[in-house]
């Protein structure tokens, strides 16, 4: 994953979400399960378009899905029982067909970097990749 | 993710396992979620660990753990309801202390590429990575 | 929750389906977080259902669906990590409009009983419950 | 399940936690998938232990497991993405070795009942059950 997204800083962000470990969502090792970090980063990512007046599940039921083509998540370091922590979303636009989601966590309150992730999607109208025209629009971008 | 690892060969992986979509993996757009192809990846190398007589939970209990450090996954083609496939396992040593677990998963019966991943991994003792020596020795590799 | 339907053969149940613990369905306590095992019961019936040529999805783009309205579940003994087990189904007419699945989850090779379980579903069309006629009739009931 | 611990008042508990739906958690039907009820109630009391200075993964730590013995949950109202709701929890003792968790999920703002639930659990030491009395004193019940 290219190192000039990598931000350490936990502000000037263009959305972020904070977020409590739930015990189930750890494993026998006593962190959170790695897949669950994606869950994490997913609910952000859809929030943060909720607060643009985007709702996924509206989109659906109107033949567009955001798909995720790609995902690269870097571990840095375990979240555990109790810890709280917040979710990142920055985004940026990828040739004429894709959007990618910049995301961090960190890890509160010591801004303890959790994981880097960018996360590549398309949009697609009933199955066929769109150009996210009118996504970008409501975004703002 | 570079391409050279993605083979579309489904033979000649060092392990395989079959599992079929439950229908409680997959979301609104009627699809399954796409943290849980890191999970369907996740059981595919613990089973294939097994089989190498190393049990990842017995491991954990000695101490040492198998820290994945890095996840890259394509999304190809999306799985649906009532969907059989298969995840591969393959493995590469990646410098002194990284393992790389490459890993696809097929539809069956007609080998649809449906995921292409890459799971780097770094083994830890109490905490601080080591050298994957016994690791690797067990693994025959 | 009554005990007649407790039976504790592992033979004669109208469906039985094998399953392997994955390590992420287990938490902290080393065992199989209590979710899970509901997942496990749902698995099993709609894989049930399946063997009848009902498929809950298909179902449900028909505007059917199978609502659960209520789960009853005895914990008696935990999963762990690589346990193999099966989960059986019977089923039984609740009044007009009611079905209940009568579930048990057994540990493989020593049969020790796992969980007891009673699911209980009413049928909607569009959202309303309807007489479990057509489903009924195609379970064979 | 006996109805008198059924309260409709959404105040007057001992705790109460208020959550937002994660899409990851809804399934092909459009609604929370009804596994994932049991985690949002077992967040819900292990938050509240904290309260009470208890933390579930200490007590793991030390020997000490609150186990479920029994659930059983009433699905009145299904939730869809986007909904928010709360999750309340009291508490009861039932007879020398049994502590039951009283749960309801309401949704908010409207307060509609979404979940009745009943959660008994024992107090194991080292694997063996005991006399929930530390517990129940830090509990201050």
């Amino acid at each position: 994953m290219p190192e000039p997204y990598i931000t350490m800083e936990i502000t000037n962000h263009i959305f972020s979400l904070e977020f409590t470990v739930r015990d189930y969502e750890c494993d026998i090792q006593g962190v959170v399960n790695n897949a669950n970090y994606q869950h994490y980063l997913e609910h952000a990512r859809h929030e943060y378009l909720i607060t643009k007046g985007i709702s996924f599940v509206k989109l659906h039921d109107d033949g567009i899905d955001l798909i995720v083509s790609k995902v690269e998540i870097d571990y840095k370091y375990p979240l555990r029982s109790m810890d709280r922590f917040i979710v990142t979303v920055d985004i940026q636009r990828e040739g004429n067909v894709r959007l990618a989601f910049i995301q961090n966590i960190y890890r509160i309150p010591d801004n303890k970097l959790v994981v880097h992730g960018k996360v590549t999607g398309v949009v697609t109208k009933r199955g066929k990749p769109v150009t996210p025209g009118t996504l970008i629009e409501l975004l703002g971008l």
